[in-house]
């Protein structure tokens, strides 16, 4: 057996064996065909077989999934059956006598060029999905095994050098036990989908797919991100153990499912969830969120070709609103742009995306994006406790703009005889420095803020947390942030506002702690988070912790931070 | 007449015909040549003509502007004697029987495909020089002019979509009045070298080169970013006017040139210079600047194949050292990466570079290149009043490490027998949030403080200041910039220690006011804003703009601030 230390991503432990998702060798040679009739039977083959692959692979992203997943499936299958590209592969096979795999290689291979040379994003997207069916239909050609995560049907432990959002988009809880990759890390997309599917998962294991061969047995250990290769009987029985102890943790957790969040000493603070669809809603319920934190509203924009409709949104909102009866619901307008790109929207590349033209720098250039939305929200605040907030604000001026433009849309409804919600709160996420070291001038203006750590630490530190060579500066206690937050917190509470938190951060047991000691009112996080956060708030007196401020903001380093809470809360 | 308007990016009025800085139409048709010889001799003709010109700009540039800008010339003349892309141009005409135009386009793309599609970034560059080289040699054989900037023997004003650094290069001051571009702002590479040269200039005026053709007589109004096309004769008496006038006050500002800078309350401040090469002291000692305060050492490691050698260094450091006598000089250690790349590094790809692995981090990791600069520097310690300062600086970790590696070469130097100054002083570029926000932490171990407002402003903000869709957002009169940097300058006095200000920010005359009050010690700047600003600084009472301080700090938005200073010093 051997060992690999990652990055745990996702709690939990799965023992099972290898399912290697890694695109098999297709290299071929280019031959003489005199038959040409039985090579293009050939070819017409492979492609039916990939139509009906891609047809179930679809079924199913859209039943476990729901619609935006199986969306991509929809544009592979757009691909296959489009007689531009096929019928030049045909012509091909006949004109120049060559075998199907030369054929589809080069007729693909022009469009993919011609595709990717063209400065419009939305082609660039089609190559893609060209260069992704011509994998699946040359596999079908060469008679190789080409990996559908989506039909798996055993119980097995995925490994791959990373995971797309269209793979995880496809894995099925029920089989697969876990995943492990070589790079990636707590906030990659791959690390969220985990959370949000409960497999346990490690990531950023460097060397797992070198490591591991297929079959293999594998022990995933999400809670102290390890995995263990082919383990001894002794190891597989320890981790069953380990597994039940979970299993045991677990049912304690629930016990606490319909508890408010309570400090020991009496604070009640809320644990509210992060989602994306209105399918996440479940997930909360299961796990006593006490609330929605951050609705993230990008999925509706997503695989598609065009922008949704008011109404798509409206039913959208609605159906999240309904579902979560009078707790609240924080809506965060529309965040696209960096590297959430949207090819309809045929954005300019930039040298730096996430220092560039994107969430509400879009939406007030692009206002009538916008407006649709803000009317498909006001139109949905009649059923639930709807609250909005702006993305990437940076200025004073940009949320007054963004404010404007919401009432006037209020108005305009209003004026058509739609009810809209007269309690509708207004906040803003506060992710850039500029907006966190001013806090005290917003707090005037906003309802509440919302503090998205996951952005505030990359722009503080200066640091792209998905770049592999500086991630090691993405440091949420770096005393710095901690600064950024404890004035965020001060200026809401000067001005009788409340301050919440939605980034990774908000469920992390050392920042919770710290958090409850600088008087954060409400934590949003992965749903499967919010029992043990509750677990672990009722053990803490938020007066000690907060006796700890000027000590804590005032010291030098991460590293000394966490080392200071650790010993004051023994973890 | 018309008139057009953009970002005054370099003091003084110009007034010349347009010299239009465009590539010509170098398209051609393929061509069936009998005589393959004289078809090589046109070849050839046109290989040489390319080359002596090459070789006079290259002569050009060495003595106006030093051997670094020369070197791009250099490159471009192997690429012309290079037998591996010459001979098979001339085969192919010989054995193809086709046009030089077509063997030339031919074969130079072969090359450039091949080297643009290598991952390694000085191939890459190859690729560009031979574009580069390839274009000229083909506007010779179609006999249309190309644009030689450096070969410009009347008096123009260039007009330029943009100005590259390699056109900047080329610029002789003599002839060239001023110019103006579509694009760029105030902090620009043209910007800052258009001041550098002390060429009045207006970049981003979007449509200049489709508003005048060559040959237009121009006004460029560098002080108040205006730029006129065909002026009528009122306009140029009117121009000529103000011309004198700035002369006039060029004249007064000379006056000042070896006073102290003083306030009208008696408060001394030091004005300083930023620096790239040991050629820009002159200017500094012609501008009256007392110091270099921020030396940019990168140019000792670009437009070369190699690393510089620690000799190398040690001759540039000790030539500003010594030029420079007691005056203080600020030498910033290697800043490389981000937008500012070197090829013989082979630095990764990265999607937000500005975010990225850069400066300070990169030098931690590749501690032998970081190594070589510091014993340069302490070796050159001797000659002069050396302060060494670290860019990039995030966490205290780094600073410590940084200044660990400093004392070690101390040390050794000093067990070699080479003396060292006892009195350098160490410190820290402040162009990262989190460092000024816990600059308290920072000022208990650094000896100096200087505030890198360029980045500083583009992080906080979250915005690159070089994407026009966002460049809005880059605003140093920002509320958030004003508090973080009083939290710096607080933070140094509270130690004893002081704070300057190498950004663009610092030579601003709505800044200027604004950081007098907040208390900035040294103000470091291009060598041309000295004397306006010491004549500004003169009329100003520290005490009066102290006490708008918390005035200033709890504003709403930019606009605020500026309209506040601007009716308090009557500008």
């Amino acid at each position: 057996m051997s060992q690999l230390t990652g990055i745990a991503a996702s709690n939990g432990i799965a023992i099972a064996k290898a399912y290697k998702l890694a695109i098999p060798d297709l290299s071929f040679d280019k031959k003489k065909v005199d038959d040409t009739t039985s090579e293009i039977e050939r070819l017409t083959k492979a492609l039916e077989v990939s139509k009906s692959e891609l047809e179930k692979i679809k079924e199913h992203a859209r039943t476990s999934l729901g619609d935006e997943h199986a969306e991509i499936f929809s544009a592979h299958l757009l691909v296959l059956g489009d007689p531009e590209l096929i019928n030049p592969i045909k012509d091909k096979i006949e004109s120049e006598q060559v075998n199907a795999e030369f054929a589809l290689d080069e007729t693909a291979q022009m469009f993919i060029d011609m595709f990717e040379n063209m400065d419009n994003e939305y082609m660039r997207e089609r190559a893609a999905d060209i260069k992704d069916v011509t994998k699946r239909v040359m596999a079908h050609l060469l008679e190789v095994s080409f990996p559908n995560p989506a039909l798996i049907d055993e119980e097995v432990i995925v490994i791959a050098e990373d995971l797309t959002p269209s793979d995880t988009a496809q894995l099925n809880k029920q089989f697969v036990q876990g995943f492990t990759t070589n790079i990636g890390g707590r906030t990659s997309h791959s690390a969220i989908m985990a959370r949000s599917l409960e497999i346990p998962a490690v990531v950023g294991t460097k060397t797992i797919t070198e490591q591991a061969k297929e079959g293999d047995i594998l022990i995933v250990d999400g809670i102290d991100g390890a995995v263990i290769i082919n383990p001894t009987e002794d190891e597989v029985q320890e981790y069953r153990k380990k597994q039940e102890d979970f299993e045991k943790q677990k049912q304690e957790w629930a016990k606490l499912k319909d508890e408010p969040t309570v400090s020991k000493d009496g604070t009640h603070v809320e644990l509210v969830a992060n989602i994306g669809t209105p399918n996440d809603v479940e997930g909360i319920i299961n796990n006593g969120g006490e609330g929605v934190g951050l609705y993230r509203t990008e999925f509706l924009y997503m695989g598609k070709n065009e922008l949704p409709t008011e109404d798509e949104q409206f039913d959208a909102y609605k159906s999240v609103l309904e579902q979560m009866g009078d707790k609240p619901v924080v809506v965060r307008t529309l965040d696209i742009g960096g590297d959430k790109e949207l090819p309809y929207l045929e954005l300019p590349d930039e040298m730096n995306p996430f220092l560039g033209y994107r969430a509400i720098r879009l939406c007030l250039e692009r206002d009538d994006i916008f407006r649709t939305q803000l009317r498909a929200l006001l139109r949905a605040s009649t059923y639930g406790n709807l609250k909005i907030m702006f993305p990437m604000i940076a200025t004073l001026d940009e949320f007054r703009q963004a404010k404007a433009i919401l009432l006037e849309e209020k108005e305009n409804l209003t004026n058509e005889g739609t009810e809209v919600s007269e309690n509708i709160e207004v906040g803003i996420m506060v992710e850039i420095p500029s907006t966190a070291v001013i806090a005290r001038q917003f707090a005037k203006e906003v309802d509440f803020f919302s503090i998205g750590t996951n952005d505030l630490i990359q722009y503080t530190l200066a640091a792209d947390r998905m770049n592999e060579r500086v991630s090691y500066l993405y440091q949420p206690y770096h005393p710095a942030i901690l600064n950024l937050v404890n004035n965020v917190i001060e200026a809401a509470h000067a001005e009788g506002k409340w301050a919440g938190m939605c980034g990774e951060m908000a469920g992390d047991s050392i920042a919770i702690p710290i958090l409850l000691g600088l008087g954060l009112d409400e934590f949003s996080m992965s749903a499967t988070s919010i029992l043990p956060a509750r677990t672990q708030i009722k053990d803490l007196s938020k007066e000690e912790l907060a006796s700890y401020k000027d000590q804590l903001l005032s010291m030098d380093t991460a590293d000394e931070v966490e080392a200071f809470v650790r010993e004051k809360t023994n973890q």
